[in-house]
């Protein structure tokens, strides 16, 4: 199998109400089957994903996670209106209310203006197959989307890119009962190619100044669906490693409300 | 930026002593700064890392782990013999001796003969520069080399493709201190290149029959240094999932103990 994939030349600055199929298609001819992937920066900017720091008030709660994790409380505080649990007090690691385990949310400061917070678009499945429908009805070209974000990994150091939304392509790629070269069957195989193809888009995406937060990859055959990338988030019953951090987050609070009534803990240091 | 990514036809079956270089070589005409990645499997077997489960006598823990894990107690001590630590019991999770964490410590019954399995190179970084360096003696092309296993992630259902080593290419691309789009500094980004390049060959490797061990990546620019994989490994100090495991498994293990001497720990079902 040869692929190829590429960045796209000369996407302007994205602003608000912008019509990202629009722009791409006028800047590179679509082929049927290409991935397209799409850095969430530029989705959520055109969704309009973009806050005001001044016009949000915080919490006590988010006051406390502010200085545990030397941030701005009113930052915290919109990374908590976006989760549903927190897995990691420091850094501030939540499941977000579409389901996604990502630090602070996902929520970002980097390639926004001053005092300004972007978060990922409200449902990424949804922000991928209106691209894709849109491009399809610009192009006559049907295509899959990606949209990816840059995730921190358990165990390894640095971050890779991986797909928090898609349509047109099967995110999982089932080979459960296929069989291995000795006519084996594989034991345990559900291939994640929606995160495969967004981390070698962000390979060539990068994370800076580059401004290339579009990248196409062509030739690869994929299986198609319109499930999104839902189906790759764990069951809280399946997943090992939130349980763990579920129970550590539980007692490191409870042993700071016993600080905070004046106990002391054997083993924990006051703060 | 432009790269073609394509997996090399005609890999025939691997057997120990093999010369992988030399083969590769006979298949496809390699270029300068082309990214060679190779399936741990082939080059587990031409180092002779196969083993027969006959030959091997399982301890107590390793009978009690593989109960849990519906397994034969020889392939799990197999696995102990090959790890450090052991960060979950069911799946077992482990840290390897030289540092990837992983389930099984990457020891495979898939694509071997039944009765064997296959355990990752024993210095995955070693592996890779001896392949590059005899590359570079066989086409005097100057490589980089990248060993890839698929591994699982937390809060995600999939594998997908991470590098367990590499040489000639910095597994990390450092860019703290880089410059946004609006001149910020970027607050973390340190881009794990060589797992996205290894997402990106699994993509098209695949993982069952297809027999597509090595695919190669053309036209990527990346960083040079000869540290390897190793770089990439979170230290024990800095990595909180790491903690939260290792405390679960020690709770569990507690509550365990305590069932074999009569006792019965409140909210701990028998097994």
């Amino acid at each position: 199998m040869k692929i190829t994939a590429f960045t796209v030349d000369g996407v302007p600055m994205i602003k608000e109400g912008d019509d990202l199929a629009e722009i791409l298609a006028g800047l590179v001819k679509l082929e049927d089957d290409d991935i397209v992937v799409f850095a969430h920066t530029i989705v959520s900017k055109a969704e309009g994903r973009r806050y005001f720091l001044g016009d949000i008030v915080p919490t006590p709660r988010a006051e406390e996670l502010a200085r545990l994790n030397n941030e701005d409380p009113r930052f915290i505080q919109h990374v908590l209106n976006n989760s549903t649990k927190i897995l990691m007090r420091h850094p501030l690691l939540v499941e977000t209310v579409w389901g996604n385990v990502c630090i602070n949310a996902g929520t970002d400061r980097s390639n926004t203006e001053s005092g300004y917070i972007l978060s990922l678009p409200e449902d990424p499945d949804r922000s991928a197959r209106r691209l894709r429908d849109r491009l399809f009805e610009l192009t006559g070209k049907r295509v899959a989307v990606i949209i990816t974000d840059t995730n921190g990994r358990s165990f390894r150091v640095g971050q890779i890119g991986v797909a928090v939304g898609c349509a047109g392509i099967a995110a999982l790629r089932d080979r459960r009962g296929d069989k291995d070269l000795f006519g084996h069957e594989l034991k345990i195989t559900i291939q994640a190619i929606a995160d495969e193809a967004a981390a070698c888009a962000n390979m060539l995406m990068g994370e800076a100044d580059e401004g290339t937060p579009i990248a196409i990859i062509r030739g690869y055959q994929y299986l198609k669906d319109d499930r999104g990338i839902k189906p790759s988030f764990r069951t809280d019953e399946e997943d090992i490693v939130k349980k763990a951090l579920l129970e550590m987050v539980e007692r490191e609070e409870r042993a700071q409300k016993a600080i905070a009534h004046g106990e002391r803990p054997s083993g924990v240091a006051r703060p």
